[in-house]
């Protein structure tokens, strides 16, 4: 049977594909339009006679108002709808409420979302769901509402769910889609096309075809572009691209984007213990992750947790409050120092107005050296092959910081109290506190590095604590050393 | 002619697309290896090798030990090697310098290897490369240079750079091909599948045809996937997709980077002010710049420039050493307020020695809002129709820092100092001081946004003057009017 007989029945298949997106107006999403504004945020405008119309009860008019919007932007809108509000939006948009939309919600709203709703209409919606979306979705639920949905599942989306929520959170094995194409590196190009038109149960996203030995071992990757400009009587093994990144079942999400970033990849074959093919992640999953994992750093450096801002309230709080207090113990040593120069301020008054700038400066140096750390360890561009390399180049520039500020505010100084002593004491604190915040900045995320605790979450605590402390102790100490008095 | 009569013409071109990449071990990206460790970063130990054998001379050696590696760990090395070094690799490892390892370069060391390279050798180069990174490249040469090497290319690779170089930086026009697949509607699978196997001269990587109507206008959009599946006389009109994203030429690349995330795309098509189609945007190029945007933020909160660890040292100081100067007069200005207070703290010493728990517990929670706030800005999470909600969590978070700490830390004034006003002052100053860190934390990015400034470049000045200048108010004025002393 050649391709052209079967044409009718794939004529359906074609459609059936091409049909999963509703036919829009192609302008929508170029630039501004009634609904969404120039930078692709719904307008208020338009959030606000959802919620009018949510108010008043009109079904009818929420639904067809939403109709429009790409499931993204539907997801868009429960999230910045009140949480009250939210299920309402549900109730009212019905069917547009699909697999699409649940996928893309931020995982807060997504968990309250479905904690309302019963595990018979879970297990539907997951039915839907890619394996990775699916697990998302119930990952989030405890474990008695997710042993009532997996109940409800068929056997084979169950079995899919069960093995991804084996594996450790965050990990390869949880965001990989157990759909994938891999053929054997004997077969044809002409077959495989043959075998793609003629299968109707295949993954609907893939561009790369894995190909396996007979022991399902990945050999070679062939990019779909390749295939449709191969002969057809060329054998797989002959197109396929060798040299390939394979990542392990139980690699952590933020190593596996690195590596999509590193090499350029659209998508990777995963693979278990015994290098046997199980699973292909693609691009569009770790995008997400990319964009996470980069801005986590701000997030944990400044000691906000993930910075959700649909988290739930409490949750946010104690993430911050014990951050805070952690970082009051920082506070009561470095006024632990003030305290032990009472003396020497009760002499002269103004060391207590000039201490704060010796410590902001510090304080700020040190924060820029950190961040600038914490990034370069993060994107694998700080390793051990140029850590010293590193160190020399924050010594300079904690030297120019320090003579350069310091000599501005010693001469400001002496300009403002007429005093000589004060306005060196100041200098040499000044510039002492800038190499301490150069040399914190930099060889304490370091060392928290090598010892495998994540810098970005703790380094701002140690950092601070030796700029404060010590910007106070060399300020005071100087002044206390050389006598200074009114 | 079928396409089976055309095999050997077309099996060697198949061949030469396979062959791009070298034969290499599979296994070699899956875990470690003798030059790559479990974080898939260079081992130090190799770097080390690579660079004695570069002390030595020994060209050969070098050659060696580089040969094996990905373009993409050829680039890291020289990232790790310092600048004097690098020249010396480059000469060592020839042919291996690639147009690969060239796109895959930081850019500031790809700007110090290009200015020692003479203007035709360059052009050499930038006729290998795509044109989004030909452009990376020329943009960081001096006019005269980028003149010079302009004109030793041919002139349609000129004509395709200065093209992108007439779009700003930036910009959709500067990261996008101009190699892509453009197919008119009425055309038939496969034909299309005939037209790619004859045709040579085709881009190296497409994911999705475009299908454009007659006056080169986008219509659709055709997955490979699904041109593999159809069956070969369905027209493309039939399979595409109507609903896309279409990019517009002079578009902020950031701007490109949260369409690609937030509607999962492979690549896009970029149109131009008329709406033709003029290039395609792949998602392996949007990756580093989603990675780059949302670490930036760190960065620039933090007052650290772009924070790369490659540019060169007086860049570096002058971006730091700007901030910090600015940053100094907010210290200027905190410490005048002290300086108002000198005879309050001159009766009762001990507010010198808490003043810094005020103002460092403001700071602290003033930068976990700011950073919460400025994600979620850029995340385009946070809109006008949440900002109320927003400012409402913020106000509860804040009260409930301020409530628990200030008692907590009065609590402890109290058992030391036994000084029941001096215990109640703190406590008031603490949670003003909360309320106006998390008010301001979340008000000064959201107004500096609406003022089209980047709220990650500016927030952090403002609001650590908020934090400090009122929190010494707070503390040193509510002192004066109860009127403490010792």
């Amino acid at each position: 049977m050649t391709v052209e007989d079967r044409a009718p029945e794939l004529l359906e298949q074609a459609t059936a594909v091409a049909g999963t997106e509703p036919l829009r107006e192609t302008s929508e999403r170029t630039g501004e339009s009634d609904r969404l504004d120039g930078e692709n945020r719904l307008k208020s405008d338009f959030v606000r006679r959802v919620r009018d119309a949510l108010d008043e009860g009109e079904r009818d008019q929420v639904y067809d108002l939403v109709e429009p919007l790409h499931p993204a932007d539907i997801a868009d809108l429960f999230e910045l709808l009140d949480g009250d509000e939210r299920p309402l939006l549900a109730r009212a948009i019905t069917d547009l409420l699909s697999a699409d939309v649940i996928a893309e919600l931020n995982d807060h709203v997504r968990e309250a979302l479905v904690e309302d709703l019963p595990a018979e209409d879970i297990a539907l919606i997951a039915e839907q769901l890619e394996t990775d979306d699916a697990v998302a979705m119930l990952e989030d639920l405890d474990e008695e509402d997710q042993q009532a949905v997996l109940a409800e599942l068929d056997p084979e989306d169950r079995a899919a769910i069960e093995s991804a929520l084996s594996f450790p959170e965050e990990s390869a094995g949880r965001i990989m889609s157990r759909d994938f194409i891999a053929a054997p590196e004997f077969m044809r190009v002409g077959d495989l096309i043959d075998y793609l038109r003629r299968d109707h149960d295949l993954p609907t996203e893939f561009w790369e075809v894995f190909v396996v030995d007979q022991g399902h071992h990945p050999v070679g990757t062939c990019a779909l572009s390749w295939i449709l400009r191969a002969p057809r009587d060329v054998a797989l093994a002959d197109v396929m691209k060798r040299d390939q990144t394979l990542i392990p079942v139980a690699m952590d999400q933020e190593e596996v984007a690195l590596r999509f970033q590193k090499y350029a990849l659209i998508s990777a074959a995963v693979v278990d213990d015994a290098g046997r093919l199980v699973g292909q992640i693609t691009v569009d999953d770790i995008v997400h992750i990319i964009q996470e994992e980069a801005g986590e750093d701000a997030l944990l450096l400044s000691g906000a947790g993930d910075g959700d801002i649909n988290e739930p309230l409490p949750a946010t709080i104690r993430t911050r409050l014990w951050w805070l207090f952690i970082n009051l113990g920082t506070a009561i040593l470095a006024s632990g120092v003030v305290a032990a120069f009472e003396g020497t301020i009760t002499r002269l008054v103004t060391l207590a107005v000039l201490m704060p700038i010796v410590t902001g400066m510090g304080g700020n140096a040190a924060t820029q050296t950190m961040t600038v750390t914490v990034r370069a360890l993060a994107t694998n561009q700080l390793t051990s092959s140029n850590t010293w390399r590193m160190i020399g180049r924050e010594w300079w520039i904690a030297s120019a910081n320090g003579l350069g500020l310091g000599l501005l505010m010693a001469i400001g100084c002496q300009v403002v109290y007429g005093d000589w002593w004060l306005s060196f004491v100041l200098l040499l604190a000044m510039i002492l506190n800038s190499l301490n915040a150069g040399l914190s900045g930099v060889l304490i995320p370091v060392t928290l590095n090598r010892m495998r605790i994540d810098p970005a979450v703790t380094s701002t605590v140690f950092v601070t604590t030796m700029t404060d402390t010590l910007g106070f102790f060399f300020f005071l100490g100087l002044a206390d050393l050389f006598k200074l008095s009114a």
